[in-house]
């Protein structure tokens, strides 16, 4: 079957030709609909991030799909319901309590691979197999959008960290600052929006059609550049809620300076080493006198996909239009990968 | 009457005559036992933190107060009662939202006075005056260590806002780092000891009584100088859990790097500004790639004073035999504020 995956002697993605998977006992063939490309395939691409399965030499991209069960095996699934696969798989199949609890997204790395990403092969290609434990039903309408299903997860899962972190005062966040207009940041701001102000921060010249898309959802955009994270109490309002999603480090540390008394910044981006001088006394003062928090939050489990189908049929579908601004075959995938200011959300089209 | 406190022209805490206080509609008269001393008060006889009640030139010390009801006034307390103030109190005696909801530890510090502290006089004197809500009664039998409940509601206060952080998720904490040897990190070694292994970092040579005093609660004594904190985990384990109670900026800091995954660190201590260089991008990476977090806590509300009432009697008395290493009469208060290395914790009597 058709793959598109990165092999160790290549130059970025190609269409490969690779064995069509067969599912073991407890798995279900899937035949994939779309898969969306995010930030996380750019690093992996690059080699900063993940790597290939063990003793071979490729790795099949594409860790946001939606597919069709195509053989049931002997699952519980039914052929033709459509699923959205979690990330995360036992290493070497060997089970370790986090996978046994369904907390998968609380491995660390050690303890897990990521499909797409880290030592194990991803879904962008005609067919995948999973075990039905990591295949999540799915309304048949929203297959057209369903690989939006795991991006939206990777924000429940950073949410409910930021919440469950306030949980034992009354807190009832009414602004949030979101740190960075890719995909990720976008689709957040737009789960946001209702529930409070949203300011979204960036470092693009207008016309953007991401400005375009955060003044859509009546959010605000902070361009970095004249407002950086920490002058955003004074020229805006101090926030209750920061999220994270440039892996910046900068931005990381300022979050707290962002902070209304109380808040809580959601990390979720994942810069390498980087070392420069901070005021880290006026840090831990800030910590500790308004009572704020930083968690850090990586991947989602499956009570997190569970919302995010919840979500995505919540969310205004004329946002979600421009947001994703092009589906492209799978043999023409090429443009799916390019990074201008052009792009927001690209998927691969295998039907 | 007679009360101890600092004057804005002198030089430490002194004597001082000042008028009995009368307890106003609401209020009651308290006569004090005993009140402890800790580094918080040493801050504000340095000046580095708190400040003089509006208009006066003196400020009552104390915060950690034991007392008798003299005068239930129109209260509904009796005359005898035992009872434990807290801290904290509406400016101005004006509401506001925290005090309203039972939150005044989560109140800014532009939303609060904290008595002893902070612009409002504290109660190292023959007699203070409280509003009920603010006076926890105590069973008689604690009098005479009445003065701890302050400082443990404090570690409750911590503890209750880091395992409500990790309460979206299964986390059962092994292991514990409490950084900082002066007393509030050792009555907080001895709430972790029978849940957990505990490390307690500090900077002393043996013969010590707070080495001694870990040791005597079967925790680990770590020399900082031996083995910094972000060591601990090579050294000894990762923890789970690290308490920060040393208002050294570079242990907030380190912290993260002291964590098993999942984990998070509390912090307590308050700094001043200090710029250093930090690897900021491996402490933003971590956070994220190990769902880490970190909670800043200050004060403490009426239900961690309920908790520490209950705590106070399940800690070991020989434990805290050794922590209480004097009390003495107000008339001699000098020895109370004295700070060396046989000085652990200390007491002002007014019996």
């Amino acid at each position: 079957m058709k793959a598109i995956g990165v092999t160790k002697d290549g130059d970025g993605p190609e269409l490969l030709d690779v064995p069509k998977p067969e599912p073991k006992a407890g798995e279900a063939l899937v035949r994939t609909v779309r898969v969306g490309v995010d930030g996380t395939d750019h690093e992996v691409i690059e080699g900063s991030h993940g790597g290939f399965p063990e003793g071979e030499e490729y790795l099949i991209l594409g860790h946001e799909a939606v597919g069709v069960v195509e053989e049931a095996n002997d699952t519980g699934l039914e052929e033709g319901q459509v699923v959205v696969p979690t990330v995360r798989r036992p290493p070497n199949g060997e089970e370790n309590g986090y996978f046994e609890r369904g907390e998968a997204d609380m491995a660390p790395p050690e303890e897990t691979v990521e499909r797409g990403i880290d030592r194990a092969h991803g879904f962008m290609s005609e067919y995948f197999v999973s075990e039905e434990r990591f295949l999540v039903p799915i309304p048949e309408e929203l297959a057209p959008r369903g690989f939006l299903i795991e991006p939206i997860s990777i924000t429940e899962k950073a949410l409910e960290l930021a919440y469950t972190s306030r949980s034992s005062f009354h807190w009832e966040p009414e602004s949030a600052l979101v740190l960075g207009n890719g995909s990720l940041g976008l689709l957040t701001v737009a789960m946001l929006v209702e529930e409070m102000d949203v300011y979204c921060l960036g470092r693009r010249d207008r016309p953007d059609p991401t400005i375009n898309l955060i003044e859509q959802l009546d959010a605000t955009y902070v361009d970095s550049r004249e407002t950086p994270v920490e002058d955003v109490p004074d020229v805006h309002e101090a926030v209750d809620l920061v999220y994270e999603g440039t892996g910046y480090a900068k931005h990381a540390i300022s979050s707290v300076h962002a902070l209304a008394p109380n808040g809580v910044a959601a990390l979720l981006g994942i810069p390498g080493p980087w070392e420069f001088e901070i005021d880290a006394g006026t840090f831990h003062k800030e910590c500790v006198m308004y009572n704020k928090a930083i968690v850090g939050s990586v991947n989602s489990g499956p009570r997190h996909f569970e919302a995010a189908v919840e979500r995505l049929q919540e969310l205004p579908e004329d946002a979600l239009d421009s947001l994703v601004t092009r589906v492209v075959d799978y043999e023409e995938f090429e443009p799916a990968f390019e990074n201008h200011n052009e792009i927001i959300k690209t998927a691969v089209s295998f039907e």
